[in-house]
């Protein structure tokens, strides 16, 4: 049976649902960066990253963060709650990396005065403008109200992912996440969407300083499969095959 | 030089410190359960609390929540800042357990709705008796505004935590919190207190449910320098000295 394609992005690819109000995500090993200017493949990282996701987002559950996942299906697919996607990134910041160290023009690894949280409007045309709280609201992305709580969430996120990364010796640099609206009940919930893993997360080891992210994809570091792998092997998430067994179809049907 | 004693509690020793305005913070292998009701040793408890708190109160102040630990200055004293205690013990629970679990007639075990905070009276000769938000305030024991910083933090405290524990494996079943107050430059700011540990938190394995914490010495099920030991080990911290190395002097000059 041929499922309905929803929408097809970098790293995943999204199907109808078996129920009304779901979704099935599917996890490629497709890598790109610099918004699409750069692309390749991880092999075996839709596989890694469908389980580090999975227990991510399960213990944010647990924790009281409503997030859209629902359970994870086989190697590569997860069911989650169809949500309509706030067109925003919201992204978390603990140590200067990347654009924002280059931004400011700040030397990459130090740790920032306070946690900050930016938002980008999500349009690969634009290439994913950096936007404030008065553009979000004034264009109607999203109401003041809603934006606070994706905030408090934010936050949340932050302070459990910092303590659960640290316990695997890893320190959480920065990470985007995305959130998206259902309805319950006649009334509108923000619930977390996406994925979190090493495609959205930078992840640095603490005690080498190593990275264990996509940064070494965009930077052409190599070991990039290996240091996906580690970062599911600290978290207790590796899946007993073999690397062999990692290399899944490259094309989705 | 004999360091004057500032107080002595069940399972630390509080000594005037170097400078004014810090304390030495010393940690004893004395354990006491039921409000002093059983007493015994756990061998090296105290070298292994001194680096477990540590370490977690150093990742909490990494994260911005504020403690009174500046550092560990040997196997088992740590110098902190000299904080006015708050005379409350906060309580925060995930899953039912212990005298929370008796007094709702609950099976252990059991996650709750959601994350539970109790506050309880900071005093051996009346058992530390519950109370509520309302007692603290009118009592004088706390404003209102700290104590919704109080639970602000311990909130956070809790993300974080949940975070670190399981990515050791570790379920955080519920723990115990305490706070001061500190001047600088003439305002008031409250910190957390007193240490993070097995002795403070009760944590069970995620495969085994097994108990790795002070319930092993409440409850008699034998093993608990091993259990106390594991969790060390999980976090990182456990130092390199063999257990021998860990038997520090029972009494304290």
């Amino acid at each position: 049976m041929r499922r309905r394609r929803i929408y097809e992005g970098k790293g995943k690819v999204l199907f109808e649902g078996p129920e009304p109000g779901t979704v099935v995500q599917y996890f490629k090993d497709d890598a790109t960066a610099f918004n699409n200017k750069k692309t390749g493949t991880i092999t075996g990282k839709g596989v890694l990253n469908n389980r580090i996701s999975e227990f991510i987002m399960s213990r944010l559950n647990d924790i009281g963060v409503p997030t859209h996942f629902m359970r994870r299906l086989n190697m590569r697919e997860q069911l989650v709650r169809e949500v309509e996607i706030l067109p925003i990134e919201v992204v978390v910041r603990n140590v200067a990396a990347g654009s924002f160290a280059k931004r400011f023009g700040l030397e990459e690894g130090g740790r920032l005065p306070r946690s900050i949280i930016e938002y980008y409007y999500k349009s690969d045309e634009l290439d994913d403008p950096l936007i404030t709280e008065e553009h979000i609201t004034a264009m109607g992305w999203a109401a003041t109200q809603d934006l606070d709580e994706v905030m408090q969430m934010s936050l949340r996120v932050n302070d459990f992912l910092q303590g659960l990364f640290i316990g695997c010796g890893l320190t959480l640099v920065d990470f985007k996440l995305e959130f998206g609206r259902l309805w319950e009940d006649e009334e509108m919930r923000l619930v977390l969407a996406d994925e979190i893993s090493p495609d959205s997360c930078r992840l640095w080891d603490v005690e080498s300083g190593e990275r264990m992210d996509k940064d070494r994809f965009r930077r052409d570091m190599g070991g990039v499969e290996e240091a996906y792998q580690e970062v599911a092997r600290r978290l207790g998430v590796l899946p007993e095959a073999g690397p062999l067994d990692l290399k899944g179809p490259k094309t989705v049907q």
